[in-house]
């Protein structure tokens, strides 16, 4: 049995909480928060304190805090030669005091409380001082059937910084596609299968064969069409950015 | 039965082929191509001719040629008083003749001939002059398991063009998180369980609310060592682009 304690409850304290709790030979033995009102969403059955120097032995403890309280929250932690890890994408491992052995459990998803993650579509980036450690955060990792990659911090800061183009850019141009739909009151449902078809197409092409579209086959007629549709001038101007570099990956001349 | 020639052999046509063919109740009587050799795709068993004026008698004619295509092709049809549609997203139905009964079977994918199509998650957005033809192309569609959709050209451009945003650049979004996994020996695999839950998170969430990352929360110190990683200037404008967007939109100061 592996025994957790979880500092921090936010997005991904949440998410990783519920996971441990539907997993057999994993704990949560407790919960620590800073906030005085405790979070609506846990258990009753799961101990949880919001005083830092009162924290249960545990084999494992996680900090799910933000990036910037990191060093401050490991450095209050009065631990003795313990694994603990932060979850964070941008962070160095070093981050975390030295007093304790120190590790990173990275979950690279997209985490919002109100919708549920089958987290074990989640790979886990997997960093550690000490050999033995990084077996316990695999075991772990396994305990949750996760797919676990031991990465560099440079690595898993590389892998973070293509998150955002693939997750956090990509939703804002579903929020553009959903403000065009709006406006011409079309129902958003009917560009659902195509997200839906775009996201899967990369099991079977690289996104580069993938690629379709006027700027790839360097259809001006349709471009400049699309350009006059277009009333917001930040949707013209991401329009115009994306089709110059898709034509010129693609040696087309607009 | 509802008997279909299809005119064009693109990836449409391809697609659709194979969708008619699967189907019951509905056949593809003969396939037009302008090409003089035939395409290796198609199933020996489908009549297919490269002459224009040796169309069988079928009760709708499916244009799948380019929008360039479409006004001169249905011109040279030597049909009479037949129903002739096109499955452009970006034209309108009266570029087809006006010999014609004429309307539009747009289907609202992304087609690669490399990648296999489930055709009944595929929206079809119609619009007929005729209200037997309408009711014909929603025959058509129930047969292939679709969703159909009334919709004015109006309505379909901004589809069209939605498509340009959710499909296109969001797959160049993809390219470029593989380009950036290459550079740092990451597998691009690691990415594609955040790639489809991305898609996915949409069925709970309105984009707006899906949205996460540093953008949103307007973290800057996160966003500058982003910047700091980044050695493409392309990947640097368009993270700019839309870290502002997407801070503007909540309300964030960077």
């Amino acid at each position: 049995m592996i025994r957790v304690v979880l500092i921090g409850f936010g997005n991904v304290g949440f998410h990783l909480h519920k996971a441990i709790k539907a997993s057999t030979n994993t704990e949560v033995v407790q919960v620590y928060t800073r906030k005085s009102k405790f979070p609506k969403k846990l258990p009753k059955d799961t101990p949880i304190t919001n005083t830092i120097d009162d924290l249960f032995d545990a084999d494992i403890y996680i900090l799910t805090v933000s990036d910037d309280a990191i060093i401050s929250v490991s450095q209050k932690l009065a631990l003795d030669n313990k694994l603990v890890v932060h979850t964070s994408g941008n962070t160095s491992m070093h981050a975390i005091d030295k007093r304790h052995r120190r590790g990173v459990f990275y979950p690279l998803q997209t985490f919002s409380k109100e919708r549920k993650i089958d987290f074990s579509e989640t790979p886990l980036c997997l960093e550690a001082e000490h050999k033995e450690d990084m077996k316990l955060l695999e075991e772990l990792s396994a305990n949750l059937n996760c797919t676990a990659h031991k990465l560099s911090t440079d690595q898993r800061r590389s892998l973070h910084l293509s998150a955002v183009f693939v997750n956090n850019f990509t939703n804002h141009l579903y929020r553009i596609g959903h403000e065009l739909c709006e406006t011409n009151r079309v129902p958003f449902e009917v560009l659902k299968p195509l997200i839906k078809e775009t996201a899967n197409k990369i099991d079977d092409l690289t996104p580069f064969m993938a690629q379709t579209g006027p700027a790839k086959r360097g259809d001006n007629k349709t471009i400049s069409k699309h350009l006059d549709l277009l009333e917001n001038e930040n949707h013209k101007k991401i329009y115009n950015t994306f089709t110059q570099l898709i034509a010129k990956l693609y040696g087309k001349e607009l």
